[in-house]
C-alpha cells in the first residue's frame, strides 16, 4: 500500500509518498503561505506522484493546531481559531479529500509524531505513550489503549501549569494565554526571552539548563501521575542540548520521591528506557503523517 | 449474571452481590483489620450469598493502593508498598480468586469509581473521562478509549504538582512525599491542618473555599490539557460543600483563558455538563467494584 503524508507546519509543509522509514519514494517541501495556495501545491504533488507510482490508499495530515477532530462537529477537519492569518476555520481535511478523492486522516503534528514513534520509532509495542516536543513551542501527543487521544478536542500538553518559584526564576513566563505554563517557562522562545540569547547558544554549564530540566521534569511528573504512561519520548530542538535528557530523568525521579514504586523509575537502566529521545529523528513529522494515513484502513 | 463486588478501603470493606444500581441483593460492611482476617470475612460473605442466590460469575475489587496491576509482573494483584501496616505485598486478587474459584478483577478504588460512573452514572456513553475524589485524600481514575488507564502502574492524580503562591497561601502542603502537590494543598486533611478545623465546619463564605476551588481548578486544567477528557466527575466529601463545584467550573474557564475553544468550556450550560458531580452517590464504591467484576467477562 502507498500512502501520502503531509506535515503541515506553520512555516513549512513537507509532503511525502511512501509506506514507512526507508520507504519514502518522493518528498517535497515548500513554505506555508495562504491556505488554498499551500494545499493546491500539496495536491499537485500527490497527483503527479500517483502518475509515477500508482494510486495512494489514503493521506495523513499532521498539522499545526488547534484542530477540530470531532467527527460529529460541523467544523470537523478545520483548523480552529489560530493566530495564523487566514488559516482559522480552513478545512484542511475536506480540501484534500475532495481534491484527491481519497480518505484523509487529520491529527495534530504531535499526535502524528506520537503515532509515528509508536509505529516505527521509540514507542513500538507499547499501549500508552506520551510524545513531548520542546522546541520554539511545547506540544504533546498521547496514545492510550492503542489509540490517539481525542476526547473533548486533543491534548495541549505544553500548557500544563507548574510550580514556579519567582525567587529563583523571576521571569514571568512568555505564554500569551497562561503566562508561566510549561510553554511559557520552558519553550525555546521563552528561554530566549529570559536569557537574552537563543537557547542553543547557552553553554551546557549555564544555569539555564538546570532550570529548564526542572520545569520539564515537573511536567513529566504530572503526566506520569495523571496518565501512568509506559514511556515518555522527548523531542524538539531544545532537547538536543547534550546532558539535558539525563538531567530531566534524575529530576523526575527526585520529584516523584519514591511515590511511584516502579523499576522504570527506580532503576537507572530502566529509567533510561522510560524517558527517551525519539527514534525517528528529522523524519518524525512526515513519518507521523504516513502513520496517520495508515489509520484510514485499520 | 450475578457479580461480587468488594470496596476495599483503608478503614472499611464493603462487599455486595448484585448486578448494578437497584439490583444489589445483599451487602455487608466491616472494618479493615489484618489482611487475612479481613479477606476471610469477605470470602465468607460471598460463600453464603452463593448458597442463597446461586453462583457468582466473577468478583471485582476496588482497592486502596498503590496496586500492582501489571499482568506480566510476579507481584500482579498485590497491594504495593503502602504505609498501612501488614498490607504491603499482600496479594488481594489471588487470595479471593483461590478462595472462591472465580475470576477476580482488581483495580484502584478510583479507577473502579470511574468505571462505575461510566457504566451507570455520570459518564455513560463517553469514551474518555476523569473521576477525581477530593476527600481526606485526593485520588483520580481515568478511562480512555473505553478502557481504564494502566500503563506503567495506574494514575495517582492526587499528586500532580501545581502553582502555589506562598504569599497568598503560606501553608507548605501536607503530602509526606511531595509537600504541596494537589493532595498536599487541597485534600480534606490538608485543609484541616491549614485552617485548624475540619473542612466541613468551614462556612461557605470562608476564604478557604476560594483557595480550594483554585487548586482544584488548576488540577482540572492540567488534566484537560494533558488528556482532553470528555467529562470530569468530581466526588468526595470535600466536594459536598455547596457552591464549591460552580466555583471550580468558573475558575477552570478563567485559567484556560480561551485557549481550549470548546463549547463545553465556553458555554455555561455545557460547562455544567462537562465538570459534574458523580451520578452514583454513596454506592459509587461498591458499584465500581461490580463494574470491575463485569470486566472479567467482556
Amino acid at each position: 500500500m502507498l500512502y501520502g503524508g503531509i506535515e503541515a507546519g506553520g512555516t513549512k509543509f513537507v509532503c511525502a509518498v511512501g509506506s514507512g522509514p526507508g520507504q519514502i519514494l518522493a518528498e517535497t517541501r515548500f513554505p506555508t503561505t495562504l491556505p488554498a495556495e499551500t494545499l493546491a501545491k500539496a495536491v499537485q504533488f500527490f497527483v503527479e506522484q500517483q502518475k509515477l507510482f500508482g494510486p495512494l490508499t489514503s493521506v495523513g495530515i499532521a498539522a499545526f493546531g488547534p484542530l477540530d477532530l470531532d467527527p460529529k462537529s460541523p467544523s470537523f477537519g478545520e483548523i480552529a481559531a489560530t493566530p495564523k492569518p487566514n488559516w482559522a476555520h480552513y478545512n484542511i481535511k475536506r480540501t484534500v479529500e475532495q481534491a484527491l478523492g481519497k480518505p484523509v486522516v487529520l491529527d495534530t503534528d504531535v499526535n502524528g509524531a506520537a503515532l509515528g514513534e509508536w509505529r516505527w520509532g521509540a514507542g513500538q509495542g507499547l499501549d500508552c505513550l506520551v510524545y513531548l516536543t520542546i522546541g520554539t513551542g511545547v506540544g504533546g501527543g498521547l496514545l492510550m489503549n492503542g489509540r490517539l487521544a481525542h476526547g473533548l478536542l486533543h491534548p495541549e500538553m505544553g500548557h500544563i501549569l507548574l510550580p514556579h518559584d519567582r525567587t529563583v526564576d523571576p521571569y514571568p513566563g512568555g505564554c500569551p494565554f497562561h503566562g508561566d505554563c510549561l510553554e511559557g517557562l520552558a519553550a525555546g522562545a521563552s528561554m530566549e526571552k529570559r536569557w537574552g540569547q537563543r537557547a542553543e547558544t547557552l553553554p551546557p554549564d549555564h544555569p539555564a539548563w538546570e532550570l529548564e530540566a526542572g520545569y520539564i521534569a515537573a511536567a513529566l511528573m504530572n503526566y506520569i501521575v495523571t496518565i501512568s504512561p509506559q514511556r515518555l519520548i522527548l523531542g524538539g530542538g531544545v532537547m538536543a542540548m547534550p546532558g539535558l535528557l539525563p538531567m530531566v530523568r534524575s529530576k523526575v525521579r527526585a520529584l516523584l520521591n519514591n511515590y511511584v514504586l516502579s523499576p522504570h523509575i527506580l532503576d537507572d537502566q530502566l529509567l533510561e528506557q522510560y524517558i527517551v529521545a525519539p527514534g525517528l529523528g528529522n523524519q518524525a513529522g512526515v513519518l507521523g503523517a504516513l502513520a496517520l494515513a495508515e489509520q484510514a484502513v485499520v
